[in-house]
């Protein structure tokens, strides 16, 4: 099929969610799924609906709920999974059912335990069944860069007779070369009778460093979609990053001649996102969210290197969302001023959520003087986190610790409507603290994770903690900020609780 | 010239360096360049001398210290840079001038103001006179991807006459495609005079994700050396990554045909150095280096996905010296299984640093019950990190914070030996803190950024404070680790200020 644009896949939910770690809430995904609408991606992998009810819920409410996308669920290819798929979409206006099967030796032989004819004839009756349930079928041949080409040849001329209209060739293992990546794409292009007919599409994972690349040379050979997620989140070292992608297409055009239809300029809120949500840090050095990505927006200041930004600059920060300049708000910034910038900020604030982040905000601003846009998206998103089903309510706490005597906190805590008070000693402050906070709720999850970081700079800075808690096979993120470290911690350990 | 495998030419200590927040001390570079040489990397580029004194000291140094590759000084294409260069690499058994000099049009005019006949006369000069002073001269065509190929092939073509053995061409600010630079290098090889006699170099940025593929491009049309960091750190969105090179030639080797003689077991052990040294992070979903790269090294366990080791693993971690077994340590250790641990996690302990480091370890095994080879790493860090010449030593301290009392830090400091004490208050403890040692020392530096980080797991668990102060134009990075989050971020305040 002739398109002039790349479509962009997003699979940010469902295969950037599989990683260790990365674990969101529906309401969570929800908030993506609505910022990935704002994008304008093509299409939305919301996950893989009878790998759990919580997985089929969130699906199904994103479907329900996020206009514009097309919205995907994944089946491997068995009538269940499909028919599962199949009815998490179903609210969709737009919808689209994913399926696969591996096609490399490796895989058929160890994994499935089947032959190619086996495989082959699972593929078609998975397409068959899909095409009855919806219009838009995906099919992908999983580790298709080290399947046989022939089969794989076959395989794709079977399923696009069945009605796939959308074939995905993934590298699966983060395997394949920009070079051997092109000729799988163009050989298939040729020799698949019906190709003419489908688009093809791209699946990389970054095991060897090559996923962008070896995803524009798909592009160059004739691929029409890429399968990738925001900051490259994904299991292992992860699948193609979209910033990457998108920017490399656009900044690139004269090269590719060809691009995306993104809407670049939300890919820094998409970033943060996502680094926020699931506590998976960017590190400064990542090419376009990275901090230092853009010389004169890392914060620190240059020593006076760029002498002519063209020289060195290939693209404007604004053309993904970065402000050269961060308004700077203070206690004597009014609501309006405050509303203003948030909506700038990119937030849909509510009423009661705009109230109550106003006044966390007078609250900052007598601590530290000057609130940049950093401060308040760290902010207001931990207000919108907030939720009138949080059982537990962190109302007091005191700490100390040093060289002469062990550390202990005490903390009160209201649990629906009664209070509880704690008193404990630990090997450290923080630990005091969680164990007290244990003790008030009777709750002893484990700790996976406990990450601080700056928002801004200076020791008046906010602080952001991500707190990562498992209990019974579930696993959390909690996240707060204060100017307090400790503050910090503690709100952060109460938000996990209250989503477990 | 033929040559049956690619040469690493490391620039961590030069162009990674230059880096926001990557300033390096000398001790620093030092460990660095050390392990370097273990990992036998062929070139280290060991800094810029003339650019400051700090600078040319520190190449000095290395020259002096550093056995195995080959030193490399930078210098622009100017007599004063290459005489300096000359003179800081002098003490080494190997050595190469590297000089440059921008070719791309918007170079010579906005930067240089120059004509193109003017750059290739300084082009030549250069050259001729670093080869006065040393047998090995590299030469790099700034921003080459953006020049003229018929000039480019001019500018080689001269130095070549005057005797550069080493020809790179850098993608200076991260522009090109595989295809594109791939294509250069052909070109170049096939049509420079002399090109036969030379090793030509890649030299990439990732701003758009593409510089281990453009590199990899290069070297599958002749570059036989390829400049590159360690986590891809350096300006921007960072350089080539070592360990995705040097790992994708390894694991590829049936399609790239040549690979680097590099040391891959050492990678793991010089990732961690350079992200505890500069207090860049690299993020979990990094290729090769990250820590879920490897999937069961992830730390947090698996959800039972991992089917056959072989079926979606295409490097084995032990082939970057990750070991499978973590063997644990607790308090009843003795002495020789400390050291023990520590050697074969890649130091080469002093005496009198391993007695220290055993007394701290003690120290740490009445809290946390069990030590894990991260953090016998922090923590032996942390003590070969001290030095005699420790002005400022912190005593005691207390910290008290809550939602009743504004916090508050009292310390006492050691300073040569005068005991000094100082209470605070603050917005937060660490700014307390922070603010009470600022009395105590007189010294108000700028805190550009505080970063914890845990390294193990639990609320036990040790977490790692970094500290990056600046003051009067000298930037510091400070590092502790410590059960107490408030201890480790005091010590690494103090660390820094041992620096300064």
């Amino acid at each position: 099929m002739n398109q002039d644009y790349v479509k962009i896949f997003d699979t940010t939910l469902r295969d950037g969610e599989q990683c260790p770690g990365a674990a969101m809430s529906e309401d969570e995904k929800l908030e993506i799924a609505h910022h990935l609408s704002k994008m304008k991606v093509d299409v939305i992998e919301a996950g893989f609906p009878i790998s759990s009810p919580v997985q089929f819920q969130a699906v199904q409410r994103i479907a329900r709920e996020v206009q514009g996308p097309i919205i995907a669920g994944l089946a491997r290819a068995m009538k269940a999974d499909i028919e599962s798929a199949s009815m998490a979409i179903a609210p969709a206006t737009r919808k689209r059912i994913h399926t696969f099967i591996a096609s490399s030796p490796i895989h058929m032989k160890h994994k499935l335990g089947k032959n190619p004819s086996e495989v082959l004839a699972m593929a078609r009756e998975a397409v068959k069944i899909s095409r009855n349930l919806v219009e838009d079928v995906e099919f992908s041949a999983e580790d298709g860069t080290r399947s046989e080409w022939e089969f794989l040849r076959e395989l794709v001329e079977a399923v696009i007779e069945e009605g796939a209209s959308t074939i995905n060739i993934p590298d699966t293992v983060g395997y394949t070369t920009p070079e051997e990546y092109g000729k799988l794409f163009a050989f298939l292009k040729s020799k698949v009778k019906g190709a003419e007919k489908v688009i093809f599409s791209a699946h990389c994972h970054n095991d060897l460093g090559l996923a962008v690349a070896n995803s524009l040379a798909a592009v160059l050979n004739g691929a029409r979609q890429i399968e990738c997620t925001i900051n490259g989140i994904g299991e292992r070292a992860g699948n193609t990053a979209m910033e990457e992608i998108a920017m490399a297409m656009r900044t690139r055009k004269d090269f590719f001649g060809i691009e995306t239809n993104l809407e670049t300029t939300h890919i820094a809120r998409a970033s943060y996102l996502v680094k926020n949500i699931t506590g998976m840090v960017v590190q400064p050095n990542k090419a376009i969210v990275g901090a230092n990505a853009f010389a004169h927006e890392s914060g620190i200041h240059q020593d006076g290197v760029i002498k002519n930004r063209e020289t060195y600059e290939i693209m404007k920060p604004e053309s993904i969302g970065l402000k050269s300049n961060r308004m700077v708000l203070g206690r004597h910034s009014g609501r309006a001023g405050f509303k203003d910038r948030i909506i700038k900020l990119g937030f849909v604030p509510k009423d009661d959520e705009l109230e109550s982040a106003y006044n966390r905000f007078l609250e900052i601003a007598d601590r530290k003087k000057e609130i940049f846009d950093e401060d308040l998206t760290a902010l207001f998103t931990e207000e919108s986190r907030k939720s009138d089903q949080d059982i537990y309510q962190l109302t007091r706490f005191e700490i100390s610790t040093g060289t002469e005597k062990p550390p202990s906190a005490s903390i009160e805590i209201k649990i629906k409507d009664k209070i509880k008070t704690e008193t404990s000693k630990g090997d450290g402050p923080v630990d005091s603290m969680f164990k007290a906070i244990d003790q008030a709720t009777g709750i002893h999850p484990l700790l996976l994770r406990l990450l601080i970081s700056p928002v801004t700079e200076g020791a008046d800075a906010m602080a952001e903690a991500s707190v990562t808690l498992e209990l019974d096979d579930k696993r959390v993120v909690g996240k707060a900020s204060s100017t307090d470290i400790m503050e910090a911690c503690a709100v952060s350990y109460i938000d996990a609780l209250n989503r477990l």
